[in-house]
């Protein structure tokens, strides 16, 4: 396949993932006259309301996935926890982007970081434990307070754990027998922040203005665009970003975040490989947001500008706090489209500017 | 039905009409967790790849109709050509906004224009003629040059003929035997402006900021904002849209074009009774658009702030001039999803602010 093919007008746009994400791409995608297919198990995955072509079988499905790879014209994932496999079954018959080296990197913590020190780029210092016994052992060379997590499948905080002392430690250990985990030296951050990059199929990068993130229990509460960051460490960050997607030989939008230590070091905390939760203020901070520039970038179009027009505040909706959205939504709402308000989970977005 | 519902989340907002207005109208729609089911007689119409929900009958067909009303929670419009007859059908079983009263005094341009001169409002002097012979005798009220319009289903400038001196008349009536048009006094206008202005369920309107229009060959090239117009005609002209759908008790987005005289003074042109092209600029203009407040409006969500970010151009891409577009896309890019450019075909648009 040609990998720096331009895609024509209306080609059609393969996604796999149907969540708020794959919806929002949809949508994207959409508004550049492509169509596109979702392909999600989920019979009532969200992004499946936006287009009139999708699939509903498992990840797994070898003949599902070569139906669907010979019915788009390029290929492109909304999440990073989609076996891998899937993406080389899909990448036998047409261009899939990110590409299958990025999406192994960043699947797994020790892989990400590993290839991060790799390029010398700074993260928090971390051992690697593949048993209860090795994760006691990591205490001759790691000293809490210690953050563990799963080194796979993790997401919005789940299957990561604190420790303060030792004693914490011992205590939790057997939690995760045999289950592989990272620990990571737990930062004391003055703040978070992301960038959200773009590379294109010719090497070209964009970015978007850092954003500020605030996290709770583990989840994206807000973003806050400019972040309160001098401008030299918001270039750094670009230009670290920029070094990580062009190692990968990556394309399409990449979410970076980082911690902007007490003295301002920045540290990369960990990479999305896809469009991200702290780059949806793009939506109403930019001429083309984060969803058009990843579609821009896989079909070989030209990427935009990354300039910012306004600032913006962007607050996540959780669990049943969409309901009062329709008495109050003076700010850009966006919905997406779940039926289950459940505690905690992601129901939509509000982005307001000044 | 309670007029003044607000629709819950998910709800599923019915279009009729299927082309690009449609198409931007499912995709605010969207964006605000809403699902749509779109109605139009073509299977191919642009608007239903992006929703998993179409039905493609005749805008006669009132059974089809019926069930369309039945599995939706309100209705609405994306052109003014729909049949009055197709609204009636709908209105019984849900609410349709705007209403028939409104679509219906929009659909026929000498009732248009005899309701702005009922509430006072200046147009251009007009009269009514049903036949050729009619045409002949109205040179005894109205000198040319003049411009001859259909009084029903014109657009873009289809329909229309100018005409400098009586002879150029007597020569064209024929032309338009048993077809009743409308003659108005040709405007030495000094430039084109409109207002897209929304009122909701409760009354409350909002207004964006005027734009400045070009047209060539009847079909809309250009809208830029801001227009070059004293503040005083851009609030005049407000207060004339606001009165217009008070008037008609109308609910959504209204798009009222004016020619602004040589000597400053406002004529209302014509009223579209739906969103509307010299509107797009507002997709990258201001936080929330005018697909957004339209569908905002019809479900009795609250209404949002028109104010404007940035200072837009848009320009409509027609016909073959879109297969460049993937060459050069700097701006904000819409493509509409329609497989045949001919030539002046609307196929998209693009926004560049400033």
């Amino acid at each position: 396949m040609n990998k720096n093919k331009k895609l024509p007008l209306g080609s059609t746009i393969g996604i796999l993932g149907g969540g708020q994400l794959g919806r929002m791409l949809s949508i994207a995608a959409s508004q550049l006259g492509f169509k596109t297919h979702i392909f999600d198990p989920n019979p009532k995955a969200p992004a499946k309301q936006v287009t009139n072509l999708s699939s509903t079988y498992s990840y797994e499905n070898k003949s599902a996935l070569e139906e669907f790879a010979n019915n788009v014209d390029v290929i492109t994932f909304e999440f990073e926890n989609i076996p891998l496999e899937t993406i080389h079954i899909c990448d036998k018959l047409k261009n899939v982007f990110p590409n299958a080296k990025s999406l192994s990197t960043c699947q797994d913590r020790v892989i990400e970081k590993s290839f991060l020190n790799t390029l010398k780029l700074p993260t928090a210092p971390f051992v690697e434990a593949k048993s209860d016994d090795e994760i006691l052992k990591s205490l001759n060379s790691l000293a809490p307070p210690l953050i563990l997590k799963r080194t796979r499948l993790g997401y919005d905080g789940k299957g990561q754990e604190i420790v303060y002392s030792e004693q914490e430690i011992v205590n939790i250990a057997s939690k995760f027998n045999k289950i592989p985990v990272i620990l990571e030296k737990l930062i004391d951050f003055k703040l978070e922040i992301s960038i959200i990059i773009c590379r294109d199929i010719v090497g070209n990068i964009s970015a978007f203005d850092p954003a500020e993130n605030l996290h709770q229990n583990g989840i994206l509460v807000e973003s806050r665009v400019p972040a309160s960051i001098p401008f030299s460490l918001a270039s750094d960050a670009v230009l670290i970003s920029s070094k990580i997607v062009n190692a990968l030989e990556y394309v399409g939008v990449m979410g970076v975040e980082f911690f902007v230590t007490r003295n301002n070091k920045l540290l990369v905390n960990e990479l999305a490989p896809r469009v991200h939760n702290s780059g949806h203020w793009t939506q109403s901070g930019c001429l083309i947001n984060q969803f058009e520039q990843h579609i821009r970038a896989i079909t070989g179009w030209p990427i935009g500008n990354g300039q910012r027009h306004s600032n913006v505040l962007m607050r996540n909706v959780l669990g049943p706090a969409v309901n009062m959205l329709p008495n109050d939504c003076a700010g850009s709402t966006h919905i997406y489209g779940k039926d289950d308000p459940r505690e905690g989970r992601k129901m939509g977005h509000t982005n307001v500017i000044s």
